[in-house]
C-alpha cells in the first residue's frame, strides 16, 4: 500500500464505520458524485477521499492528520454553493470534509432567545428546532432543506428576511471552530455583548472554509410574530420602487420583513413557463390598462399584535403610496393561500429563467439610492453592445441586493461565443457596480467563480491584509485552497 | 537637536499649524494633561508629542513617520475609555495620535439610510446630523458629548439602545482605516450585504487601535419612531425581571428599545445623594407597603405609528405582567417630562455611587437566562468573604449586560487593603462569570485594565489566533502597544 493508502487506511479506522469514503473502497462513483459536483454543475472534481466525521473531536483529528500529510481540505456542508466553494479541484489530492453528520441541536435557551446547533444541521432543521419552542429562527433561503448551518455561516448567507433580521453573520452569537492546526476553539456564546479582544467570530464567518472549519454555532432566536400581511404592488420605475422602500421603512419600521422587487421580464418568463403561478399577477394587470408594471414589489409586514394589525398597517402604507403616485396597482393578500401565491411568484423566477436557457448570472449589491441609475445605465450599455440580450433583474431590493442575469443573444448562445459573452457582460456589469459603490458579490460569496475578479477589483490594501490573515491562521495553506484567494 | 527632535520638527512642519503638540514647545502641561490622563483617573502617562491631524492623508503620513522611527502610536478620540485604552504609558516615548480634528460628516444618504462621518466627530454630532435629516442614529451613551465615532468603533461601544439596534459594530456598514504600514484602506461602503472576502471591518471594530486607526465610517441610520412610552416597574427578584424581559420581547418585539434594571441598593444611593431625582420612585413605593422593590426595571417602547400606540402596547404588557405576578408596582410615564425623570433616575446611579466612595467596578455580560443564578450566587460569595461589602448592580439587562460594582468594607477602604480587596473581588466575580458562560467585558473593552485578566481567562487557542493576527497586521507592534494583548 502506498504511503497515502496507509495513512488513509489508518484514518478510516479512526473514524469508524462510514467515517471515510475512499473512492473504490468504501464508496463507488454514484455515492461520491453528489459531493464532487457543485449545485449549478459548473465545477466537477475528484477527491482523495470524503471524510464524514460525527463530532468536533473527529473533525480536529482529520485536520491534524491532513496537516501532518500536507493534504488540502475542502470543507463541505449541503454542497449548495453557487460559486464553486465546496467541491474539490480535479487533482484528486484534496480531501472533502463533509460535516453533514454533525447534526445535533445541542441546546435551546428560550429565556436567552438563543440556540446552539452543529454545523451539519440543515437550515430547515434549525428553523424547526426554534419553531418547536414557539420561537423564530429567521434565516430563510431557497435551499434551506439542503444547505447547512455551517455552510450558511461560512458563506454569510442572506436570503429573504435580511431586511429585518440581518444575514447569517448578524444572527450569530458565537462559534465553535477547528483551526487549521487541528485545535478546537470553543467560542460558543449566548452573549449579546462581548468586547474581549479581536472579533474572531466574524473573521471565520464569510471566510468560506479558508481559515478553519466551523463545527457549531450559537444563533439568535426571535419571538414569532403573531400576524403577517403580504402585498404585490406595481411601480412604474426602479426610482419609484426605491422611494417606496424608504416610505415603507418609515411607516412599517421593523415590521417590514421583505421587500422583493421583480422587473417585468422575469415576470414574463414566469407567465410563459409557470402560468399557474403567474396567475397571481392578474390583480395587478386587470386594474391597469398597461399590462405588466415595469417593476412589481412583494412587501411583507409582520406584527407582534395580530394579523389584523399587520394588515391594517400594510394597507395604510399602500394607501399613502398610491396617493403619492409611487405605486399604480396593488394586491393585498387576504389570506395565507394568497400570501403563499405571492411568494411562489417570486420563487418561480429562478426556475423560469432556467427553462429559458443559459444566463450570465450576477449577485450584486448597491446602495439603495444608486439602484435606479445603475439599472438604467447598465441596461443601456448592454443594449448598445448586444441589441437582443435580455436582462432578468430581480431580488432583495430592501437590502440593495439584485440578481442581475443576462441572457446571451442567439448568436452567442453556445461554445466560445458564450464564454466571450460572459466575460464581456461581467466587465460591463462589474465596472458599473464599482462605479456606483456596489459589490460584485452580495450574498453568494467568492469561491472559485469570483476569485480572479476579486483579485482584480478589491483594493490592494484589503487584499494584502486578507493574505496576511490567511498566512497567519493557515500558514500551510491547506484550508480550502484556491477559494476566495488564489 | 537630537534625532528625535529632528524628525518631530519635520513632522510638525508637515502637519501645519497646531498639527503637533510637543511638550514645552507647542504646548504646556495644562494643554497636554487632558490627553495624558484617562477619564476615571486611574492612568496617567507622558507623551513624546500629541499629533492632531486634520485629514486621513495626515494620519497616514504620521503613521509612516512613526513606523520609520519605530515610535509607538496611541490613537485617541474623546479619551473617554474606561479601561485605560487611550492614554500613553509613562515612558514618554509614545506618540498620541488624536483624531478630534477629523470632524466632517462627509455624506448623508437618506434613501440608503446611511451616513459617512469622520472618526473625530463626537457621537452627539453624529446623532445631530441624522436628526437634521429627520432620521435616527441610535447609538447612545452617557459620554456622547465627548466620545468620538472612531473611539465608539474601536471599542465597539454599546449603551442604552443595543437591545433594538445593536452595538457600534452592528450599526457599521464600512470603514476607512490607516493600517500599521501607513496605507489607507478605503473600506467605506453603504452596502447592507457584501460577501467579498474576509471581514476586515469587524476585525478593526473592537480592536482598540491595536491593528490600525479608524479614520471614518459609514453607519446605518433608522427612521425616527413617531412615539415613545416609558415605564418603571418593580419586580420581586432578578428571576422575575428576566421572565418579564422574555414577555416584553414577545409582546413588544422590535418596539422594545430599552430594558434597564436597577437593584434596590443603587436606588437607595440615588435617594441619598440625589433625592430630587429619586422622587420618581414614589409611584412605585406608595403603591407598595414594602418600600423599594428588589429590582426596578425601566422599560421603553417605541412605535412607528404614534405615541398613543407606543403607550397602549406598553400598558398592555404591564397589565399582563401584573396578572402573571411578574411585577408588583408600575409607573407609566404620561408625558415627556415623566419619561425624562425615569431616565434621569437610571443616569444618576453612576454619580450617586461615586459620591458614596470607591467601588471595584465590573462590566460583565451573561446569557439572560443565567442572570438570576449569577446574581444570587455572587452576592452570597461576596457576603461570605466580607460581611459589610455592598453590591451596586444595575445595567442593560435586555442585553445581559450588568454593571456589577462592589464597595469595599470599611477596613479595606484605602491603600494596599483596597488593592488586595480589588483583586479578590475580581477573582470571585470573574470566576462566577466564567462559570455561567459570561464575559469579563461586555461593552467597555480590555485596554490596560483587563489585559492581564484576558490573558489568564481567554482560551489559549483564541489568544494564539489574536496574537497571530496582531503580528500579521502590525508586525512591528507599534499600534497602541500593551493594550488588549501584552
Amino acid at each position: 500500500m502506498s504511503d497515502t493508502g496507509t495513512w488513509l487506511a489508518a484514518l478510516a479506522r479512526d473514524l469508524g464505520p462510514a467515517g471515510l469514503w475512499r473512492p473504490g473502497i468504501e464508496a463507488d462513483d454514484a455515492q461520491l458524485q453528489p459531493h464532487l459536483q457543485d449545485w449549478r454543475r459548473r465545477y466537477e472534481g475528484r477527491a482523495l477521499a470524503i471524510a464524514r466525521p460525527v463530532d468536533t473531536a473527529q473533525v480536529a483529528h482529520i485536520v491534524r492528520a491532513c496537516a501532518a500529510q500536507g493534504v488540502p481540505i475542502v470543507p463541505q456542508g449541503g454542497n449548495t454553493s453557487l460559486v464553486g466553494g465546496s467541491v474539490p479541484d480535479d487533482s484528486g489530492q484534496q480531501l472533502v470534509l463533509n460535516l453533514q453528520r454533525l447534526r445535533q441541536v445541542r441546546h435551546l435557551d428560550a429565556a436567552n432567545l438563543s440556540l446552539t446547533a452543529e454545523a451539519g444541521c440543515t437550515l430547515h432543521e434549525v428553523q424547526q428546532a426554534a419553531d418547536s419552542a414557539g420561537l423564530l429562527f429567521p434565516l430563510s433561503l431557497a435551499s434551506q432543506g439542503t444547505c447547512t448551518l455551517g455552510g450558511n455561516l461560512a458563506s454569510n448567507a442572506g436570503g429573504t428576511q435580511v431586511l429585518r433580521y440581518g444575514t447569517a453573520r448578524e444572527l450569530c452569537l458565537g462559534l465553535e471552530v477547528v483551526t487549521a492546526h487541528g485545535e478546537i476553539w470553543s467560542g460558543l456564546s449566548g452573549l449579546r455583548k462581548d468586547n474581549t479582544g479581536y472579533d474572531l467570530r466574524d473573521l471565520f464567518i464569510g471566510s468560506e472554509g479558508t481559515l478553519g472549519i466551523i463545527t457549531a454555532a450559537t444563533m439568535r432566536l426571535y419571538p414569532r410574530p403573531r400576524g403577517q400581511a403580504t402585498a404585490l404592488v406595481g411601480c412604474g420605475s426602479a426610482a419609484e420602487a426605491v422611494t417606496l422602500l424608504q416610505l415603507a421603512r418609515q411607516e412599517l419600521d421593523a415590521g417590514l420583513t421583505a421587500f422583493e422587487a421583480m422587473a417585468a421580464l422575469p415576470l414574463q418568463l414566469v407567465q410563459r413557463h409557470h402560468p399557474e403561478v403567474a396567475a397571481v399577477l392578474a390583480a395587478l394587470t386587470e386594474s391597469s390598462a398597461r399590462g405588466l408594471p415595469a417593476w412589481v414589489v412583494l412587501i411583507e409586514n409582520v406584527s407582534s399584535e395580530s394579523s389584523g394589525h399587520a394588515h391594517t398597517r400594510l394597507h395604510a402604507l399602500l394607501e399613502q403610496a398610491l396617493a403619492q403616485g409611487l405605486i399604480h396597482t396593488t394586491a393585498l393578500a387576504s389570506n395565507q393561500t394568497q400570501q403563499r401565491a405571492m411568494w411562489q411568484l417570486r420563487e418561480a423566477i429562478p426556475l423560469s429563467e432556467r427553462a429559458e436557457g443559459l444566463m450570465v448570472k450576477h449577485d450584486i449589491g448597491l446602495p439603495a439610492s444608486a439602484i435606479p441609475a445603475f439599472v438604467s445605465t447598465c441596461e443601456q450599455e448592454i443594449a448598445a453592445r448586444w441589441r437582443d440580450a435580455r436582462i432578468v433583474c430581480f431580488g432583495h431590493l430592501g437590502d440593495g441586493n439584485l440578481h442581475y442575469n443576462v441572457q446571451p443573444p442567439a448568436d452567442a448562445s453556445s461554445g466560445t461565443a458564450l464564454i466571450r459573452f460572459e466575460r464581456e457582460v461581467n466587465d460591463i456589469v462589474f465596472d458599473l457596480v464599482a462605479h456606483f459603490g456596489g459589490t460584485l458579490s452580495a450574498e453568494h460569496g467568492i469561491g472559485v467563480l469570483r476569485r480572479d475578479e476579486l483579485a482584480r477589483r478589491k483594493p490592494p490594501v484589503a487584499l494584502h491584509m486578507m493574505r496576511a490573515i490567511k498566512r497567519a491562521l493557515d500558514p500551510s495553506g491547506l484550508m480550502n485552497p484556491g477559494r476566495v484567494l488564489s
